[in-house]
Parts: structure tokens; C-alpha cells; sequence
């Protein structure tokens, strides 16, 4: 017997989500409901923190929200104010402790933290850190925040963390909460999302909008690159203490992390995807009989495709939304069991039909192999792939867990051996000037690295390594 | 607090799926997977019993197929022949008894069966079988069956069985095993559906042609109406000891029940539906700017209708699939909290469009009502509800879980009523006659009693009291 | 790795406990106490059924009576009347069905039932009862009981069951619960012990007067060898429907069953086997420097012993009460390890002594040996086995778990081959017929059929091996 | 429904037991049988942290160790060398980050650390570390140990290990590992135990010898008072680092915490029961019929008691084994439930007598007056409570969990007024004078300052304010 590990799929992974909320009865109650709307941009554990007053309350797990808080959970939450998150984690108990928020003391009291990023410098800081004695309990990058803030020479929180901050370079939405305040920061260049809200007079902080619209709270604007606000009884303070830099937001956001009902960096993610797809159709058409999504990821961009190039959007492809974490494959195996689990071909759609089947990205081209094969073996006359961004040809350094270099097949294959890998009688690609054409004048406030290889923070040889070494060494820390 | 009670959403409920399997290796495998693939038909409670030789072995639990089974529970059922099943139940230890298959000794040796449908005459059954001395251990009737299969004065199990069967009224499609042969079998009428397909030299029965497509089997066809298959060491044969009638299949496994990626009663469910949407449009046509479905199981038809009208289809609502059983709701009420949990509305679709919104059938109309208010929040302009279905009228007596008539919205409320209820600018279903017309000559080999009230198997009116009286009354029995 | 599964001790097993409440306000909660107060008479299993009114309410599981119930379960258990049932099984979903008590509807309502017992002619009821077109749903010849009140002529349940009891032969102390009535029943010979006792108006019967101690009832009485006692609102009946015979109560229950505190047949348990212990120091003294038990069991009776011998008591073996189920142990085998786990020796009291160590019962010998072998590790002087009971000759039928006559080492192997086995200097039983003279004129009442191969309820061959094979013949059922 | 809270008894807790392993293949194995066999030194959480070469592989737990640690927990701690802990702790996930072993990461590596004791001056420590910008992820004084060892000057690991504890002050057994080094240090005091033994090759630490029993391995002598054993891949070395006192060994560890079988600062913890036992019976006679124990932690004495006395002992009390955590109360209580639930009285030793019954400790009296009604109610004609310790007056600050002076009953009550709260007929307790004529030369080797508040290790004010300040507030950490 063998379990399926292909889950989940073939896909880049957002690392993480994070909620604040300040002034709100029953805020882990609403922390807990928002993480569940963020609960796309982390799976594998969950966490809340609350101050009640100068008593903090914590409560984290492995596992999805809705598993992480039963009621016995939430009510053992008590305060006004709350910082929460969700994140990727691998599994074993060691990575317990890796559980965001992290809840310290350090000489001004208790200090929680959430992180979405990723620091570029964390291995070397920590290293320094380590030198002057600091001890670490933890292997993510988020404990060096925490340590700078502790070690430094300014009097104030607010200063301590403004202090921190100007030392790390990378990508970092952060929410913090201290016994009188909450405050929200986004690096300069804006990598990743983090956006601001009210309900009613409580102020709400959150990863994306779709978490605002869970809990009937109202969005207001984006918590701009760079900018520091801060919550407290005597109302809201934004700052902008750190060196001013342009935006770079993270273009992925709107290709796949975010959720499609979600205004990310100001923009609809369900138009931009369903753009994408029409863009796509324009400038690498092909002859179909019909235009079917890869659910549930590909599926605005392929209505988007299906309007513009005139073929019917059909659901060539059905997904299980039962699949577990793991299923048991008999001895003999059961030819692309882990797609399988996950989608059924809907043979009438496709046999005999000249099929385009959009997707919103290629990472190892693992899945689509078994896609292509499944379709063929629905009976499909052609098999055209697109998909509706460019190739991804490098990592991520700033809170993205992409597959090393070597992995890609965009960075080893030219598009057209990846469509002869696939098996598929075209692939297309959105090519990566088209995409900046759609972007206009905003194309330069994004960032996209990973098709681009144009990095905005320099990643250094030596923080390349690192990044793969210091962080992921011991098993256990 | 308060927890969402509101899941699932507002639909008829099949009750359950089974499954068999003779001479494959690792069965108990193979009939986990094929049960995973019929989930759908039974989120409540799984089981498999397996005979290895003349040794029987059972593994029953609540929860989803991946949460009951484990890989130690699957090893410790070997041989070669199963029969497996998924079904609702309410909660609690006492119904932990009507987890199917049921496997008991009776004078012959072991019997385990596993059965979709619902007898109309159970209960009478019950009670003279009780008069002779039966003892029951459940509020099932399927264990009517075993009672009737162990007190026949036949001398073979297929006599018993068939002579069981000649004595009860209803829906049934069953699957069997014995030490020695696995039978399956489907009443007269065909009410519920049954396939058979082939793995090598293995037969399997499933409810669903997409098991078949999970494990790799090849589908073979239909089992009959009245059809009884037998498979043993010696092969099959099929016979016919059931008195004739037409069939009379359930037309809401194409509407809703089915998956639409299976061929059900030899039909593709997906085209099915996909027609059904294409003809609601052509006769209640409607202006609109785009055509948006209640995800998933309106999808299909949606897609019809989009088609049919010439507007275009669209992700006006974006289904969450990490919902979990509950969640717990803060005491100050979120408006549409249940449905928020689920659906969330892509503002930039809907605000300022005149919006068709699909769905396959309408119950009680509470979801859907929300799903209007929803709509209007996002700024449609307009919102037209569009069923693609005729209005459900009447229960069902034959496994499918109804409310009761009172409960149902089309028993009490006329389409013009329903509308304002829901608070649509239109409202229509897929009248009837039309439906009809869409079936052609097949319109008579249907059931659809829940439409027009026209039951195939009469129920008195003492059947109908005793189906929610006899078997629901004691909690624990 | 390894898991230890010696545990438990080499004993015999009594097989069950059982509980009835009649009148009392939270009599779920009464009866989960009294369960936990017999749970020594059965660590594997537990259950409760309640009536409220004509609603019966169960809930039952695998584990300790602590561990099955929690609140939660207690509270979804309503009413004033109640059944409650420990119980020894094997592991597996299979045998959940087991548990007891059990719960079914037969012809005039429903019918919980408990039993501590076993009945003899119970495979050969099975058959003639499955032959008449009965089914099982369990291997327990409990359910026979249930088959032969269903299946009766009689009118009432009273007269059923009186009808049930006529045809069953062997052991047998119920409790049995209808809508209107709590009835407990012991056989004619008065094999296993059940004990009346009242709390305020309400009527409690139990396996053991602990039962009746921890809940704060005050004992009354036995109830009699076949005696029939029905509670119902109009007060307690007592008949005698069954034949008259001479009592037999289980001697074993003084030896080894029963708790100290508990008063069973009559006579207080801790007396009994301190006068055990004596009575052995007297007819078998050997030269000792101290005396010391085998903890638990063995230290009433090591009391007694130490006391007439005059050699002072101490405790030379230390017991763990923190052992679970399993322990894994190194691959690097540690000798005596499941022992040890156990029982830890105190050098001490040991080293250069004349040790006198001693149990209450001899069974298959594999932990005597080790625990002598222990002592001599601990630096004995000698080793002087004292088993305060006859030497076990034959298998119980009656409701205890024996092993088979071969595992037996008083079956096997002389007094002297024992000695030589276990490795001990000296070893001596409590004769049979000094126990006999112990017991005086009431010798006669007690079954000793395990000593001295004289059985009260006649085993015939054919019954002997249906014993061993019918009921345990397929795994799951 | 109200659980019994009374769980644990009126008892002293000992805080932790620590075990550390070189050299031994399946060290996490061993380690995990060893914190078993310490396992009534701590039954709230259970950790080991194994070392494999530079990597390190920590699980932790709260429950007993043989709920913490599966078959795959242990699979999953690799590694030759190790550590492991068994603590108190208070529920909630908050604290399970208080669980030990702690591992932490630092200038020079991994350090996972097992500390029994408790450190008089950790809340000082905390707050100067804190003020240098040290952050506490803790509510422990262990960690206050890390961040000396994290912030010291000095340039190996033993040197920084040896300046941290130049600064601390209190008690303290600790097992460090780092990757290439066990360590083991006792305080110069030597106030918590801790012993040195072998398992052929391998070095094995221990609060106690039983833990060395268990797993097979060979006890060779106590780590000194003051004493740092370094065993590596060169050997062991033993240094003596720190300034020298004279030897205060915790006195509670031969009344009540150690187990009998274990040889505790030298001296058999059975014997010195015993003698402590009869040394009372000399000094304190009295009148009676039968002497018994409050099991388990008192009959070692009683049997010492009963001895000198010349009375019997007998069982006068039975333990249940089986009590778990809490159990659900009627609301309509049962008088002494908490102890009932524990302790069954045997009414034929007690009806009638005078009753002398012995007792380790009395520190809130409130089990003991349930005791002595409970006596009476069972028929006790006198009741006389022999206590086999002085009166404890004085809070512990070297590592027991004691109640606050004014819940100590000794503190408040002359043993007169005692006797009445307790409902005795007279009560005794050791002189302290006579504990210190029976130890004798040694009696100046013991910290008895619960008895005498004659503190070693002086705690100023401040202190004694800070220990149940600073760690204790802010619940979550």
C-alpha cells in the first residue's frame, strides 16, 4: 500500500496569511472566521492571540482552522483585540513551534507577531543575533524580528520595531499586538498583500479582502508599501519611518494566490484572471471545439479565454472537493491515481473534440502530463494547453515556496519541449511582454521575478544558500 | 455562540451509494476509492465488509470515507470480495448501528448487504416479522430484508432473497455477499441506479459509473430493472425473478444527485443538465448582462443557459471548499453568515449588471433567498432566478431525503410568490411538460413523483404516516 | 520495536459487571459511577441504556468506563431507569458490536439487557433459533436471550423472559430493561453474584456491593438464586419462576474477582481471603525471614499468610499503576520487560532473605516465573511460592475467560514440576480440601468446578467444543 | 454535572523527574521507559529530545508518557544520545510551551535542556536578561538557564554552562545535550536528586535508580552535590566547578515524592519509610486494634508503624487504580465523593475497631478529614492519625509545588486544633526532633525547611514575592 503524495497540486504556494483586529467584542471569534476566508494561503496550521488587558491568551495548531478552533478554543480567547494566521508548514510535532502568531516577552512586555514574507537577510541577522546571545526557538525568519525589536536601543516599541525593521530586507506584512496596541507594516516595496478595514468602530487588518467580506467588515484601502499604522485607544496613526522605495507587488497574487472574490493591490483578481485569459486567446489562438478550465484555479481564466476566442467554456473537468490529505493506493497501481482523486473527465465534453484546456500556471508540468494523458484518454481529438501566465524561470525569495531552479520546467525546457513532455499538441504561454502590455504604465510596480529573473531585493549568492541552508538545517529547529 | 446550522445547503439529500467487488485483489481497497468517488451520495457514514474464505470482517465508522478509513482499517480487511457503502445519518453513537453494510449470521452462514433506496411497505413488514419473533437491531429497513431473506422457507440464498424481495414494496438497489457470491440487484421500477463494470477478471457494482472511472474499471452497462445478478466462482448469471414493470428512474439523480462527470440510467448527467439550462433559457428567456450559477451543482446548467442565451457565463459567486461541519458564529449575527461561509459574491460581475443566477432546483428557498439579498449587496441591478427544474411539489418515498410536503416552498407558494419571497426581479422553473418534451419518448421511464405527484409505487396513507412514524420513533432503535 | 502484550497479568478474567437503576434522578450518571466502581470485572468496554418514558437512549464503547463517557455523553442519557454493562473483548471495530448493553425492538417495544454470565447450551440455541429464520447480529449468547423473548409465545414480558430463562442453561446474573419495568434475574444455581440496594426510593442492583458503596446506596440483600425481581411504579416483586437447585456460587469471585471492599455471597472478600492466607500459613508454613505479596491480588491473602506465620509482612514488590495498554520496547530485548513494567522489587527488603511471596491464583505460570526470578535478581535467599487457592485444573463455562485446559500448568504439570518451573525453592496451593473444611457446611454451595473438575451445569462434549467454536468462529461476527 | 476537582489528593508535588542517555542504540527508547519509571514525578507532560549527529529530533507531549509517545513518536527520535522530562504543568495549549526538554538554537549550536528544581533567583535573572534584550518564549527558570548559557562570555559550551550557573541560585538536576555532549549537574547543595548509571557502554542519568531499574541498567553512584559530569565521544569527565556548600538533600524525597524502590540519596526509600514508621509507633503509641495505611504513599510507613506497635496491619483501605482525570458528579453530591472514588473502606477491618491510621504527610488536611468520616461511617469505634512527618509550616522553594503558607494546615493549626478540624480521636506527627535523632550524623545533609523554615538557600522578600509573581501573571507565557 502507498499513499498518494501528489497533493496538492502542481502549484507555487503563498506561505501565509495574517489577520489583526482592534476594539471588536469577540475578536478571535472574528480573527477565527477571517483566517477561514485566508485559509486558501495556508493550510497546515493556525493561530490566534488576544489580549484581554495586559493578560495574552494564545491558542495554535496544526491543521486547518475549522479543525485548529472548536468553541472550547475560541472562548478560552477572551480581549478586544487580536492578531491570527495560517501557514504552509511541513508535519511532526517539531514544527509545532513554528505556529504563527509567535508570543514573546521581552523587557516591555509581551509582544505577538504574524508574518507574510519572507526576509532576504534573516540567516545573516540571526547569525549576528546569535553572536551577541540571542537563543532561538524557532527556524522562521519572524523570530529575528522579534530579537531586533528586543535588542534594540530605542525606547519605544513603536521605535524598537521601526528600528527592526529598517535592518531586514525582503518581503513582510506583519500585524503586531502589544497590551495597548496593534500595529500593521508592510515593507517598502509592497511584496506582499495586507489591506485595512472597519467594522463598525473596530479596526480590521487582513491578507485580503475576501477575509473583510466574511465577517461584514467594510474594506477601506490597502495598507500602503512601507507604511506603519498603528491602532491604539486613542485612534489610528499611520507612519512612514522606512526608506521610500516603488512598489513591487507580488504579480502571483493575481495569477493564482489570491482569491478570486478578493481586491488585491487595488484590483479585481477575478478580472485580471479572466483578462489574462482573454489576452491569452488573442495573441495565441488555435482552432477548438471547446475551452475547458483546470478547476478550480484555471477556471476565471478560461472563461476569460472561452469569450475570446468564441469556443464554448464547457466543464471538461469535475473536481472532488473530498480529497483528504492523504488517500491509500492499492499495490497495483492505479495509472495517474493522485489527479484522478481530485478531477474526472467529462467524456461527452471532450471525445472527439478539439480541446483547449487553460490553466493558470506551469511550475514541474507533473499534473498537466497526467491532465493531457486524461484527456486523451476521454477520447479528445487535439489537446491545446495554455496557460495564462508567463513561464516561471526563477525561485522566490520573498514568501513564496517555489520548487529550486532546477525543478521548474520552464527553467530547463524551452515552451516548445515542454509541450512534447506534456504530450499536448500546443502549450502557450501569456508571453511575459504581453502581460506587461496589459499591465501598462502600472507593469513596473510589479514584481515578477519568477518570470523575469529581475529581482527587486538583491538575493546574494550567499543568501541564496543560505536561504536553503541556516533556516532548513536541524530537523528540529 | 452559535454555530452555523445551515450546512448543507437547501437540497435534497440521496441518501446513499454502494458498492460491490468479486475477485480483484485488495477489494477492500478498491471499494474504499469507489467509495470516496460516490461521497457525494453519503457524507455521514462509511463501511465495508469483506469475506475471505467463509471469514467475514467489517469496518464501519462516521465521518467522510478518507476519515473512516485508514490504512490499518483497510488491512484489516482482506479477501477478495466486498461490498461497500456510504450514507446520511444524524449524529450520535445510537446510529452508529445504521451504518451500512449490515452483516449478520442467520442459519445459512453470513450475509452482508448494503442497499439505496427506501421500502414504502417496511414498516408493515417490520411489524409481522416482530409478530413472528424478529428482534431488530436498527431503525433500517434494509434489515427488514435479512429478517425476510433468514425466515423464508426457500432453501438456496438466491430463493430466499428472491423471495424476500417479491414480498417488499419500494426502491432498492442492492448489492450482497455471501460466503460464496456476491449478488446485486435493482427493483423492478429502477428507481435508484446500479452499473455494472469490469477491472480484468473483476466485476464491480457501483451507484456510479464515476467509481468505475476512480479505480480504473471499465464500464460494462446498466444493471436492469428487476435485474438480479449473481457472480460466483463459476461467473455470472443474471435472472429476472421479479414480477415486470416499466421503469420509472429517478429523474432527480440527472438534476442534482449524480455526479456530472457519471452516466447514469446510460445518460451523460453533465449533457443532461447542460440541456436542461439550454432549454429553461429558450423558454424563459430573459435580459440580462451575464449569467453567473450557483457553484457547483448549478454549474452545468448554467453553462446551458449562458450558451442558450447568448449572455455571457460568469464567477459571480465563488464557493468555498474548506467548510467544515461548523463553524462558530459570533453572538452579534453576521447577515447570511451560513451562505457567507460558502459562497462569496465577485462585486465586479454582478454591481450594475441585470444578473441571471442558475441553480438546479429549489427547495425550501431559504438558501436561495440569501443568495438574492447577496446578490443585491454586490450591486446586481437586477437578479433573475433561474431553476432547471420543475417546482418540487411533493416528497419522495423511495430514498431521497425530502422535507416534509409543509416544508417544501412550490407545495405552498405559487412561482409569482416564490419570487417575492426570494426576492428576484424573475423568477422561473423548468415547467414540467417542458421537461417532458425534453425527454421524448423516455418521459414515461421516469419517476417524477416529486414533480408531478404521479407515485409509481403507491403509498397509503398509513404508509406515509408509518414512513415518519415506526422507524424514526425510538431515538436509540 | 516491540509492544509488550503480557499485560494483562497471568489471571483468570472475570468476563463482566453489570448495573440496573430504577427511580433515581440522573440515572445515566449513577450507573457511569457504579460502572467505574466495577470496572475491574471488565477494562474493555462499556455501555448504558437508559428509558425515558417510552424513549430508550444508549451509548456504549471501547475503553474504561472513564474513558468512554464523558459529559456530553452522560447528559444525551435521560431518565430514571437504567442498564449498565462492563466487559472484557478483543480489540477491533467487529466486536464494538458487542458491547453491551444491548438494545432492540421486538414485537411488544424494546428490550435492554446485561449479562454476566455464560450460557452452556447457548451455541446449540443459536442454531435451533437460526433455524427457525433468526438472525445475529453478534457472537454473544446474550442475544440468544433476546431471540427467545422475541420469539415466544408467551403475552408479557415478564412470562417471555420467565419462558427465555427455562431454556438456557449455565450462568447468568441480568438485568433487563423495558419501558415499564427494571427486572434483574439470577440463574437457579446462583453462579455469578448480583446484589440489591436502595438509595432513597430508588433501586439499584449491582454486580458488587462496591457498586452500591461508591454511590452512597445502602445494600440490602442478594438477590436470590433464581430469583426474578421486577421494578416498576408500583414497587418490587419477587417470583421464583425457575426450578429450584442448590445454590453454586463461584469461588473465584472470593479468590480473585470481587474487590476487597465488596461483601459477594454474602461474605466480605477481604476475610475471606485473609483466612485464605492463613489457613495456607498454617497447613503449609515454611522457615521465612518476610513475607510479601504479589500486588494487588495477593496481598490480602500474603496479610493473612504473614500474620499466622509470624514472619513480618513487607512489601518486596512495588507497584506501577501508570501502565497502559502497550509499551514499546527496544529491539535489544530487556529481560522480564512486561514484568517489570509492572512490579518493581525493593532490594532491600529482599536481599539475603527467606523470601515468602505470595499470589492468590496460579494460572499459566509465565508471570510467576518471571516474578521469581526477579526476587532471586534482587539477591533472595529463597524463594517460597505460596497460591492461597487450589491448583486450576479446568476451563470455566460459566462466564469467566479460562484459558484452554492445555495452557493450564496444574493441568499439565505436578505441584513439584511447578516448583521446578517457576523456579522457586518451595511452592504449595491451598489444598481443596482445606478450603473445603474453610468453608464449612456452606462447601457445597460454592462451583469449584475449576479445581476440582466437579461441574455444576454439565458440559457435554459436543458443548464443550460448540463453546470454542461457534460463537468464536468468524472474526466479525 | 460538576467534575471532582479533589484530584490529585492533599498532597505535595514534586515537580519533575529528568533522565539523560549516551551512547545507547534506541536512546529515545530507553529514555521514554526510564520517564515512565519516573512518572510520579511529573504526570502533565512528557519530552525527549534526541541528538543524531549534528541533526536534533525533539517531541513533546502533555499526558502521561505513555499517551505522549506512540510507536512513531519514538520511530521518529533518532540518535544515540538524549534527554527526556516529565513535568507538572497546568492545562491549555499555552503552556504545552512549557513542556521540556527546551531546545534552542545559539551561537554555537543546538542545547536542549532538563532541569528538576527551581531557581531562586530566575524571575531577577529574567528581568536584567530581559533589560540586555533577551526574549522569553517561557514561563520557566529553565529558560533563564539558556540565556546565561546564550549570552555568556565565555567560549566553550561547559564554560558558558559553568558561568550560568555561577549566577543562579536554588536547586537545580539538569541534563544537557548538545551534539556532541551529555552533560549532568547537580547543584552545590544538592538539594533535587539525581543518579549516574550504566547500561553496558552507555551512561545513563536520572532523578531516580528506579528509572536505571527498569530499563536494566546498573546504578553506580549519586552525581554529587555541585558536581558537572561531561560524557562525550573522549569519555566522561567529572569536574566540581562550582563553590562548594555542604550537602542539603530534599528530606520530602524519602516521605513522600521518591518511589520505595529506589535508593535516594544513597539511602533505600522503602526503609527509611518504615523506620520512620516504627520510630513513630516508639515515640507516639497508642491503643489499638488494627493499623492501616492511606494507600499507596502511606503503607510503607504503616507497615513500619504496625510492626513496632504490635497491632495488625490490615487493608483497611482500597485504592481504585482506575481513576482518571475527573470524574462527572451528580448534582445532587455524594458526600466525600473526590475520595470515595479513590479509597473504598473494607467495613470488616474498620467496624468495631480502633483504627490507627497512618499517613506520609498532612499538608491542607482536607483528604484526611474525608478520611477519618469516612472511618467512622465504616464503624471505626476510634480513630487515631498517625502523620510519619512533622508538621509542614513553610512553602518550598527548590522545586515543590507547595500551597501558600496559609493553606498549610500546620501553619495555622497547633496539631490539636488539627486533630478536631480532622474529626480524629487523637493525632500524631513525627517530631521534627526525633527525624533528626533517626538520621542521625546525617541530619544536617537534609533541607528540611517546610518542616523547620530553615531555608539553605535564603530567599529574600523580593524573591518570595517574584516566585509567585513574574513567572506565574501573564497567562499565556
Amino acid at each position: 500500500m502507498k499513499s498518494s503524495d501528489e497533493l496538492p497540486f502542481d502549484k507555487l504556494r503563498e506561505e501565509c496569511g495574517v489577520v489583526g483586529i482592534w476594539g471588536a467584542e469577540e475578536a478571535a471569534n472574528l480573527t477565527y472566521l477571517s483566517l477561514h476566508a485566508l485559509q486558501h494561503r495556508g493550510q497546515e496550521g493556525a493561530g490566534i492571540v488576544t489580549a484581554d488587558g495586559d493578560t495574552f491568551h494564545i491558542y495554535r495548531g496544526l491543521g486547518l482552522v475549522g479543525e485548529v478552533f472548536g468553541e472550547e478554543a475560541i472562548q478560552g480567547l477572551p480581549g478586544k483585540a487580536s492578531v491570527g494566521h495560517v501557514r504552509y508548514s511541513t508535519t511532526g510535532e517539531s514544527n509545532h513551534k513554528n505556529v504563527q502568531p509567535f508570543l514573546v516577552r521581552y523587557r516591555d512586555g509581551h509582544v505577538a507577531i504574524a508574518h507574510n514574507g519572507n526576509l532576504v537577510n534573516g540567516p545573516q541577522l540571526r547569525i549576528s543575533l546569535e553572536e551577541s546571545g540571542s537563543i532561538f526557538n524557532t527556524t522562521s525568519d519572524t523570530e529575528v524580528i522579534l530579537h531586533l525589536i528586543a535588542t534594540s536601543q530605542q525606547k519605544t516599541f513603536v521605535n524598537r520595531l521601526v528600528d527592526a525593521l529598517t535592518q531586514v530586507k525582503g518581503a513582510y506584512s506583519l500585524v503586531l499586538l502589544t497590551n495597548d496596541k496593534l500595529v500593521a507594516v508592510r515593507d517598502p516595496l509592497g511584496i506582499r498583500p495586507l489591506v485595512m478595514g472597519r467594522m463598525g468602530d473596530a479596526v480590521v487588518f487582513a491578507s485580503e479582502t475576501a477575509a473583510l467580506d466574511l465577517i461584514g467588515g467594510v474594506y477601506e484601502r490597502e495598507v500602503e508599501p512601507g507604511e506603519m499604522i498603528i491602532v491604539d485607544s486613542d485612534g489610528m496613526t499611520s507612519l512612514s519611518p522606512l526608506p521610500r522605495a516603488d512598489r513591487k507587488a507580488c504579480v502571483f497574487e493575481h495569477i493564482y494566490f489570491s482569491r478570486p472574490n478578493s481586491k488585491t493591490f487595488g484590483i479585481s483578481v477575478y478580472e485580471s484572471r479572466y483578462q489574462m485569459g482573454q489576452t491569452l486567446a488573442k495573441v495565441q489562438p488555435v482552432e477548438a471545439d471547446v475551452v475547458i478550465a483546470v478547476p478550480d484555479s484555471g477556471t476565471s481564466a478560461a472563461l476569460g479565454y472561452a469569450f475570446a476566442s468564441g469556443a464554448p467554456f464547457q466543464q471538461g473537468l469535475i473536481r472532488s472537493h473530498y480529497v483528504g490529505r492523504t488517500f491509500i493506493e492499492p499495490s497495483q497501481r492505479i495509472r495517474d491515481f493522485g489527479v484522478k482523486l481530485k478531477l474526472s473527465p467529462v467524456r461527452e465534453v471532450i471525445a472527439g473534440k478539439r480541446v483547449v484546456v487553460v490553466d493558470d500556471s506551469l511550475v514541474r508540468g507533473t499534473t498537466s502530463k497526467k491532465i493531457v494523458r486524461m484527456l486523451r484518454d476521454a477520447g479528445a481529438k487535439a489537446v491545446h494547453v495554455r496557460i495564462c501566465s508567463p513561464p516561471i524561470r526563477g525561485s522566490c525569495f520573498y514568501g513564496v515556496d517555489t520548487p529550486t531552479k532546477e525543478e521548474l520546467i520552464a527553467h530547463r525546457m524551452s515552451p516548445e519541449e515542454v509541450c512534447e513532455y506534456l504530450g499536448a499538441d500546443t502549450l502557450s504561454y501569456l508571453p511575459l511582454d504581453v502581460l506587461h502590455a496589459m499591465q501598462g504604465d502600472t507593469a513596473s510596480t510589479y514584481c515578477d521575478a519568477c518570470f523575469s529573473l529581475n529581482y527587486p531585493v538583491k538575493v546574494s549568492e550567499e543568501e541564496e544558500r543560505n536561504q536553503l541552508g541556516l533556516f532548513a538545517g536541524p530537523e528540529a529547529l
